[in-house]
């Protein structure tokens, strides 16, 4: 780390700052010069807050040399993690379909659906359970029992099964829930993300609505500093002035990522959207762009389900996106 | 509630919305023209999602003549809510001033601290125990053992304690505090805000990084449909493109709070702007603007406090801040 | 178009509304209600200025049953419009590749670029002889003479050039150049938009770096309401927060244009990212959402042209990526 | 200005580099370390465009130590500068009061407005004659007759006049303006700035919906490079995710300003907040964070006036705001 003080900085505040930088354990270089001084700082800096160094009133500048993410970090693990859910991988080559409905609401349709999904190659099944909503008098989802009805999905198809968790006190509800969805608007519920650290679970962490990738890494390296290594990814669209799309997606978000990092990212592109007919789309340009995966809602009748309606998929307009993805994969994957 | 329905809307689909509304408890009128069809609601509107509604593909425009927020909106609650902890009042013509350290770090600086912070007029101590941090590498708070230093200032100096909560696991750490700050990364951590909804305590609850004051107002309403009604609203600065400030602080969050709800708004320059030498002249225009008080950050030794360092004045820096403000005050209060 | 009032208006307001309307040449309904006023607009409502009227203090909501852009409008013109540029073709089917240099330098360079990036199989020539930059200190491009180069490389190669304009009183420097791009500073330039829409030139139009689509269908519509309809809309990459890149390229730009106008869209993905390492990602992914063409920029020694280093390809990496988008666009547009 | 390279630059690269820096005219002293390289340069780097710089791929980061404005800078023009408009001043303690209406509409309008807002104490008169519009189809102004109109006010009131450029071939209208105004839009319109340049006209240049300080600063250099000093800065407002307000008035950007730059910096909280009843408190709020003038619609009849309606106020209300803000100044200006 590098830290370059602001020009007419007293030799007392300098050292003031030096000192407390080896005080933290750190070696100080200094190069003094007469327009600037330049702070090499060599040693463990990861317990040094870049930000907050930034923010002092002799500070002109500070690199981090290394980035703030340690475990996430592809510079230290160069090969491409391959998250395997009870079977169905995803990352490192492998491509998971994870779909199914944006609330779970009977048997018969979540049955319905994840027959369906199967049926056109759908690796993992999705529903929700608790579901986040702005407003406290809209419905909040079957909660416990959507996670039963998903298990018993799951031990018909054989489907692993994602859903949402708001609470680290429902984690008791989640023992047998194969991949933990953390959303977008717990990004950074850091307590949430430290106890999931200490299980064992696949964590998809979506990315906050104005989030940067820096911090999506770092949230997903509070879950990693935890143990929990089982971590997927997920872009599903930031806010922007745009208005004709819910979201704006990030596509550039993956080979971004896959630059960063060895963790496996997918593109959620019904939420990243807000319209099911732009969903497949953009499905086939995040295959192009080299995703690990996509997540799209499918709902056995979209017109009915006013939550899942104006972004959901049918089971049929869901065949013909697996059709469409697979050609580019086939395109994009073949040397 | 309006719907207006997009032109080319076949009648079985009308039909088959008209009937869901009814299913919710809705009387509709239809005005059914030759271009386009709008659709009447009368009843109670606030099960239904707006935003899911506006997404269907057969639906225009929706126009929500009611606002989402109950509890909230000053249509219901004419006059300004007068939240009072220990006696320190806010809103109603009532200022509070929140001061005191980013962090608790010893028994002897917050000691100091809240000692110099009342001598020159807060009304409150401010202190993070529990710290959110980007990094989970960075400090995290002295948590309960900061709780507790708080508590001994508060019986040395008279002053009620405002400190942050991340989990509703911690609330019995929380029993004897005044008031519990809800951070601007969990503004959205719906489960918790349920949990304080429960509780009897003011909760200050801070505006999030890319939230618009609608969000806001939700969150709030989320607390109060559980049966607590002791809520401050902060604006805290929003993520912008601008690097000059760390967040752009949006003062006109006050009067349109003011017109839009019956809760008090103060405002947070320290947070809002990042730097210590913007947050007098931003304080100042906060009492300006209308704000029922402000939240300050004040370390006996911002040089040495890494942490608070580049936002937070001194003792003798908020004591001038506090005359200049008061002028303003009584500038724009006398009549 | 559709006023709602607010409750609590007046009738002397309403009348006052409804004769400003019938002064515009537009007939009224009115549906009165206890607790709201529906007014229908009948007639001609383009020129209306609907976001006006919005905020009138007596207006709930306006909805525009009509889009304010017209000749733009797929709705009234169902079918692509292809844009042939002396043979080479975008929209319809059509795949258009403009490749150059950022700037033009010196004859040897945009020759030799000219010739590589043709054998690769690029339609058109891009590259810059006025130059927008943030600093008036910084280089502003070779101006007259960079055109001259270009020209020289076009009787070479045989390919049609893009260049960008910056002030309409260059015009007449612009007499041989096929398509004069519009950069996004100045997107919503209206006075330079109108003398484009004045010549027969096809226009590229980039979107702003804030701008909706909806405003980049507006600026559009300023040049077709001259009379010139040779238009290409450029997705360019708009501004958000993340800093990996230098700007966030907005994909699904592409299939929402392709719904609401009969134009044809092409992506820069260069600018869009701002590194070299991303843009061949991108223009599979550009392609596979549909794009009509792409944009790219290729220097023959990047590592020497200080501003096109970052985001240019070689022509061998340009070469590479156009092998690449054509196995892409075989695999989306076969069936 | 300092350069760091990345780790495992390769010593070929970095010759380049330092070649390339010394071509330039720099003089390049390099500190080679095991980890990184940092080269610092010494002499003129105003040609060397940063912002290139730091996206080559050797490249970790770079530090400006001088910024990149000069003229505009208060390092090298500590006193502040007032800007003189036949008298009425602005900047170093005077405030100037610009009101007048959004646009000129016809003698008996203006002339009204102007003899009101000069009795309450306005120092200059506004109005537009080009408006700039989304839409090609709304109102475009009164154009050369709007500006004969406001002269007519000026002599009639002796108020010197400020309307808006959009256009500079239109330059020779304004031959008799005092105040010309840049709007929003067209903050980057360089070829336009320069032509201002090169005027002595008074420029009040407004700042861009999403663009930051320093590129509104840089904007005044294209202006101040080319010989023209007489600049007042416009804070109106920047696109946020807000939609109570229209745009959101960033109110911290006057003492960030005033940190930076010498020239005067005035609040327009008419557009910044797109509401009448707000306009008054941000005007307030305004004064109170040390704007050197304020800028606001006034109408002699919002009511009737379609396009000024919303954000406009009576000459009763500016004059009822006036007041407050004579009072705002008092209490922060004192001492």
């Amino acid at each position: 780390m590098i830290t370059i003080l602001k020009p007419g900085t007293t030799e007392e505040r300098r050292n003031q700052l030096t000192r407390w930088f080896e005080s933290q354990g750190l070696q100080v270089h200094a190069a003094i010069g007469p327009e600037q001084t330049v702070l090499g700082l060599i040693g463990d800096t990861s317990g040094i807050d870049a930000e907050m160094l930034r923010l002092l009133d002799i500070v002109e500048s500070v690199s981090e040399i290394s980035d703030p993410f340690k475990s996430a970090n592809r510079k230290f693990h160069p090969e491409d993690t391959i998250v395997d859910v009870c079977g169905a991988k995803c990352g490192g080559g492998n491509f998971a379909v994870i779909a199914g409905p944006c609330s779970v609401e009977n048997p018969a349709q979540i049955k319905e659906v994840a027959t369906r999904v199967k049926a056109s190659g759908a690796t993992m099944l999705r529903g929700g359970a608790f579901k986040p909503r702005t407003s406290p008098y809209d419905f909040q989802g079957m909660r416990a029992e959507g996670i039963e009805l998903l298990l018993e999905a799951k031990r018909e198809t054989g489907l692993p099964i994602v859903t949402e968790i708001m609470n680290a006190n429902h984690l008791p509800l989640f023992e047998e829930v194969d991949v933990i969805q953390v959303g977008a608007r717990n990004m950074q519920n850091f307590e949430l993300l430290k106890e999931l650290g200490k299980t064992d679970k696949t964590i998809l962490l979506k990315r906050g609505l104005a989030n940067t990738l820096k911090e999506l890494l770092m949230s997903a390296e509070y879950i990693m500093a935890e143990g929990n290594e089982n971590i997927i990814l997920c872009e599903r669209g930031i806010r922007t002035f745009e208005t004709y799309t819910r979201n704006t997606l990030d596509l550039s978000a993956i080979p971004v990522l896959h630059n960063l990092t060895h963790l496996p990212v997918v593109v959620d592109p019904s939420h990243g959207t807000g319209h099911a007919n732009l969903v497949e789309t953009m499905a086939m340009a995040a295959a192009a762009a080299g995703a690990d995966g996509i997540m799209i809602e499918v709902h056995n009748d979209p017109a009915k389900a006013l939550c899942d309606g104006p972004q959901s998929l049918t089971p049929d307009q869901f065949h013909r996106l697996m059709a469409k993805v697979s050609k580019v994969r086939e395109a994009v994957t073949c040397d």
